[in-house]
């Protein structure tokens, strides 16, 4: 039986149907609120999903789901992954994965707002992979083994952070506070047909800017989690952004501005809907 | 009162003269095993040490200190910090701090070992800021005041790793298991006559190979904090490695190998001794 884990006031739940369930209450104390530690065990989530009863906790349409990994140890992102986007932005294609960082304070939730914090801040829809299983050297051949999920995620990026420092580097740029939606929830893959080949897309307002199928990656899930592990022990709930189609803002110098609304979709996985706002408009 | 602050077993202990306390058991409970706790209540933790009688759990000599931060949420290190290790690089001088990552995964205690995972793995040694307080938008004149203190840290690096890929980038050739020697303890800025200004060094086996004062710092840690923090909120925890003076092996092609011993002084903090070894001698 297949799970969908998210977090609601801090809290992890499943989800099911059109309802959410509070994970401790509704395993009878097995697990504790804790996502991170549902996320180490989800091998037994699918127990625990399949014997929900009809009668959830709310309806999943009254809540506001919070960050379905909340504290991951690690979070990789990889950039010029797909060709297209490798080609719109004028870059070589890398030769190797090129890895930086979100740096995790980034995260936000499937439906909060995002801070446009500068005058070149763009969209980036990205699969986003959650690690569910500790391990180093991982064999591409093993790698989904190691995947405790998929989820959807949006690498909100600052052109001019990103690109201002010389030699240029990712980091910064990419992690400003709320520039990191995940969610709406960590899908188990044996919801897929096939993990490795689902519709991607970015709508902007009601206009579609990025579509693309995950199959399309220059190195897709196995080739990441292999060419990370030989360098970093993995851990459960660390957190894989895949890299962006083209279609982002920088090619048209098409920019987020505040009252914009970012739909990022991804088959069988689900939506985030995040607006955009101003930072004088930010509570933390 | 200061504090020194450092784990043993993954439990919180406080350092005293030549011996360690266990701080849940010396604070009455006042505090959990949790070192992670101890940092974001690091206030609290003058009073504990002022009080703490003369008898040790054990000899500070007999024991093996583990990782003082064992779960930061953000690890950032900066690049080229010191003039004369920008000129030894070969590269500008940066116009804004060059912040990169090392995974968290990467971090390791004072006295373990580091392995070489590559033909040209190098030293950096670096003063370390340990973050106690969450905040953003750190005015640099009030930034000290986000410190809970400061520690010695060794930024091993895999140079071929590092510049690698296209465009070059830093993070991964950092992250390396056991890259990130920290320690031996957090101690409390009161201990410190000027902490901007400590003498720092690295000896690699019998060596000096690195000497330098963190007043050369080109962006100073008030700087940084300022920084980073109009971008991402810090996080009690949270560690800056401030970036390495001129002396790296790379300058002249010489690079550790199995059998080396790093040694890592700073001025009232202590001393890193790191081991390097083979991997096929690492167990984790």
């Amino acid at each position: 039986m297949a799970f969908r884990l998210s977090t609601l006031n801090d809290r992890a739940i499943l989800i099911k149907g059109d309802g959410v369930y509070d994970l401790e209450r509704h395993s009878g104390g097995r697990f504790s609120s804790d996502p991170m530690q549902a996320i180490a065990r989800h091998g037994e989530l699918h127990a625990v999903a399949a014997a929900l009863g009809d009668t959830a906790d709310a309806p999943l349409a009254s809540v506001e789901l919070g960050i379905c990994v909340p504290r991951p140890q690690k979070v990789f992102a990889i950039g010029l992954n797909y060709r297209d986007h490798a080609g719109e932005s004028g870059m070589e294609l890398p030769q190797n994965p090129l890895v930086f960082t979100k740096f995790p304070s980034c995260l936000t939730g499937p439906g909060a707002d995002v801070v446009v914090w500068g005058p070149t801040t763009d969209w980036e829809a990205e699969l986003v992979v959650v690690i569910g299983k500790r391990g180093r050297d991982i064999a591409a051949a093993d790698a989904w083994q190691a995947v405790a999920g998929l989820t959807c995620g949006q690498d909100i990026s600052e052109r001019m952070t990103q690109f201002a420092a010389k030699p240029p580097h990712f980091d910064l740029g990419k992690s400003y506070d709320t520039f990191g939606p995940i969610g709406p929830a960590i899908v188990s893959l044996d919801q897929f047909a096939n993990p490795g080949d689902l519709a991607i897309s970015c709508d902007v307002n009601d206009t579609r800017r990025q579509e693309a199928r995950t199959s399309e990656l220059i190195f897709d899930v196995p080739t990441l989690i292999a060419y990370i592990s030989a360098i970093c022990t993995l851990e459960p709930g660390d957190l894989i952004f895949t890299g962006t189609p083209s279609g982002i803002g920088a090619t048209t110098s098409t920019f987020l501005k505040p009252g914009d609304t970012i739909t990022t979709v991804i088959e069988g996985i689900g939506a985030l809907h995040n607006r955009c706002i101003d930072k004088t408009d930010w509570h933390d």
